[in-house]
């Protein structure tokens, strides 16, 4: 099974990735390959893989990406091998994309299992931007009027869950019930990779 | 959101769902109607309605029943007014049917849930149903004969939970995953009744 987390920026997708890995599931995460700056408090090989412009352009020109875009004018990538590794063992994976890599995955994978996640208003999504203060005043309103544009892909998502504020543990809770029953299905998804 | 709750004879429902009503969720439990007799501990009402074949002959002629079956003799029936008066109040739904019950559901809302609950093996259906006491050795043959064909109609449910003997624990927790995934879906299952 391959699980796609993915939501707008500033949803709180970081914030449930690392509840989740915490936990000690039997999920393999895929960690993304980005050129944009490590944030204060990021760790390099865990949040993400931080590398240089050029290599990106060259795990791009070696076909070693399962999806990647240029965001915000970052390039942002799954490495391939990783996932196919994991599911080739019969490991279940989670990749945590945005939008955009949520729908590029969605033409190449279209039996994974995709997971929007959402804030509960706009309103709440900008008060969290902006207390990430990672943004200038220019990138939160980017993010946002992104963010209204990205939340009308939501029915390419199987699923959708709404993070709110101090809503973190219900959210988790959510995201572990529909891996429970995407287990329980009848009719397993198939992937091909 | 209907649930539809199903399974063959023996495999556990009846405990799954005296689980679940015990756990105060707020999920309306619908009771079938029955022209069997009433085993040993089961309470009129609350395990079955318990009524004469005569009673079950009008329900039928007034057109008062969501499905109905005759198995193994006698008569079992899902009451349709509650099942709707539920829907309209928002109210998730569960009801609990034999196979035969399920298929005749699937083809009038085929929007509902269905839910097969299987025994790990049937050597261990076997077991259940002769620790159960109230079948004779013609009736239990009977059943796991019947159980056998039943397994064939599991691609017309949308998942399967396998009811571990002392695990039914865990066949409860993944019926819990299966309600609140359910209610994670982008395109929710609109029921018309």
């Amino acid at each position: 099974m391959l699980l796609v987390l993915s939501g707008p920026s500033g949803v709180g997708k970081d914030a449930i990735l690392g509840r989740m890995k915490k936990s000690g599931d039997s999920l393999e995460y895929i960690t993304t390959a980005t050129t944009r700056p490590r944030r204060p408090g990021e760790v390099d090989g865990i949040d993400y893989h931080f590398i240089t412009p050029e290599a990106f352009q060259q795990m791009i020109a070696r076909n070693e990406l399962l999806e990647w875009a240029n965001v915000y004018g970052n390039y942002y990538g799954v490495p391939k091998e990783p996932v196919r590794q994991a599911l080739d063992r019969g490991q279940d994976v989670m990749v945590k994309v945005d939008i955009q890599g949520a729908t590029s995955i969605k033409k190449i994978v279209p039996q994974a299992v995709f997971i929007f996640v959402i804030a509960p208003t706009m309103e709440e999504l900008a008060t969290r931007l902006k207390q990430r203060r990672t943004e200038s005043p220019f990138d939160l309103a980017l993010r946002l009027r992104t963010a209204e544009e990205e939340i009308k892909q939501m029915p390419l998502f199987d699923y959708v869950v709404v993070n709110k504020t101090d809503g973190i543990d219900l959210a988790v809770s959510q995201i572990r019930a529909i891996i429970t029953a995407e287990k329980c299905r009848v009719k397993p998804r198939e992937i091909v990779l």
